[in-house]
């Protein structure tokens, strides 16, 4: 069986037309020549740290164990927000301490989070624009090549972190939730999962309304929607998502992150 | 020499954005150590079935013998539309039954075509919305570990095909095609090929209409056309191809896929 | 420690939606089974022979030495201009002669450029259209795989190449630039680099105005901008740089490449 070569996601707010992401990938295999580069993505809406935060979410148990997870959305670069690494499960996250990680706080217990201080594995000089390639990029390279991540700074207790939007429940009837993305396709994500539904919302059929919209049907899969249905469904990261078959559901809605969505049985 | 690793290659319409991709990396990765996972694109419009199966097309045959093609753009997820295995001459294709592989079908005899059935090697619990990352990384996965294709399910002779667009000889000096793609730079691709042209088209010159335009030049490359001139040549896939030189020929004549192209000698 | 597998990068206009950018990777692939391929960008501009040259400048030497670096930005494929292959310090580069290297020839010293005449060397039948696939990947591949470059063709000493533009010292008090590129996140690249500033703009505070816009500050890091405040600072290429803290600078002040840029002390 072949050795496991060590792996290094990517996911940043850099775009794909700039000389930010391939810098990053240099200075990995420089420092790490057998590290595999792995893109999760790089159309991060521009210093939006939520979407990188979710989408991270939603992968990075698809991963290997071990497999370490730079996330670069950092619009306090250069700043005193501290860079960090958190090692967390069976995964190491290296980024900027500015709430990137929240979900994975949230979903992992007895994360270890160390404030990147030990200069000498950084790239030098430090530009005070380009962490991802001057500090990120190098320590998740030193880690891939096998150093301690104790080595890399002191713990910290006090990462920066944001709540994670949860859905509240009004009524055993009535929960209210929020779009907490849209998808390539349109698709509206939202923060409700099967676990935050009340028993009677199990039970019987429910309804989700978008501002002045109704998916009156909980369906499985996309092709049993009728045409230009609203409906909704768990997708498959777990959420309850609202859809139309072969359309984009948030332009025909006009539907955007952060709007409020009610379920209802 | 170095061990020939296996190769999976990537077309979706997942979009770059998401986490659908990295889910489907990261799936292939754990399951596969070291197999090579390749990007053909996933800017695959949405549900456009068409456009990657042409892509895939235009491509495969560049990518070494027993690469593992999976293809997902798959509107019918979670409904009764199978997933399918392609074995096609020196290569192996996995993706949803719904015509993606017409293309394939077209090109390669004695093609064995499998219906996926195989469970055990599914990522488990398998959703309803996203067998890319549940169904078909697993499955491509497993064969590039080295399990025999034979073994995912049994083999079907009724895959779903749509037909290759063909154009019409409609007399010896007058061929109705289509534009079957327009390419990032406005270049116009048709479904004519060489060996479609009528003999006497083949001895002379020829011109090709699209709506109320004319390119009435063949040419060979890009710089020898004229400022602003429309010309044709046949392209880098074997299609004759319509163009304006360093400029957007589909914006410029208001062109797009599905318009009628007549070759005229 | 683990052998290094050698590198190809790729920077082209090929975007990411067509079968380009595979075709080239999937015959690298089919030469050279153990050269890791790495993308740079895809998006440069169609036909933008400048901004390829641009961010393979800004990232080339943070990849390990050695590194093919493969550019492809070639509207004059399958005319005259000639295919060439430059060996430049410690990195390889290969793409068409139309200038996409001036910036290698002008940071390297003793480059040697090699007009690409070796066809066994190319992946036959050569198309008029696709280059990148037909004479540059291949070319690339045999040297990855250890052909010396020199056996590729003669060695030329007229390489075509564009003056690099550089800003003028009006006077003590003043130099005139201009905006080179703008980034993912609208921030202003110009060509004025700390050593271009005269020793007055050194000591003292500097101006800088593009247009009807004055940035008053040159700053360190992006979080140090007031509110909506236009300011300067040294980017992570060592350019000096133009933005909006949070906000893309290039569409707030409606600017663009090409526009001049005066900075005053």
């Amino acid at each position: 069986m072949p050795e496991r070569r060590s792996i290094i996601t990517l996911t940043t707010d850099f775009g794909e037309g700039d000389y930010y992401v391939p810098a990053v990938k240099g200075v990995i295999r420089t420092l790490s020549p057998s590290t595999e580069i792995i893109d999760i993505t790089h159309l991060v809406p521009p210093h939006d740290i939520y979407t990188a935060a979710f989408t991270l979410l939603c992968c990075y148990r698809d991963f290997p164990k071990q497999t370490i997870h730079l996330a670069v959305v950092d619009p306090g670069v250069g700043s005193r927000r501290r860079p960090v690494l958190v090692a967390a499960g069976d995964y190491i996250f290296v980024g900027p301490d500015n709430g990137i990680f929240s979900y994975i706080y949230d979903q992992e217990e007895n994360s270890h989070v160390v404030h990147l201080t030990s200069e000498h594995y950084f790239r030098q000089p430090v530009s005070d624009t380009f962490h991802g390639r001057d500090v990120f990029a190098p320590c998740a390279a030193a880690v891939a090549k096998g150093v301690e991540w104790r080595m890399l700074g002191d713990e910290i207790d006090d990462p920066v972190r944001f709540s994670v939007p949860r859905p509240a429940v009004l009524s055993p009837r009535q929960i209210r939730g929020a779009i907490i993305h849209v998808d390539r396709f349109g698709n509206l994500i939202t923060n409700v999962t099967r676990a935050e539904l009340t028993q009677e919302m199990t039970t019987g059929p429910i309804k989700v309304r978008v501002g002045k919209y109704e998916a009156s049907r909980l369906l499985t899969h996309f092709a049993e929607g009728g045409q230009n249905e609203l409906f909704a469904y768990f997708g498959s990261a777990g959420f309850l998502e609202i859809a139309v078959s072969k359309q984009p559901a948030a332009k025909l809605i006009e539907a955007r992150r952060g709007m409020e969505v009610t379920i209802e049985c």
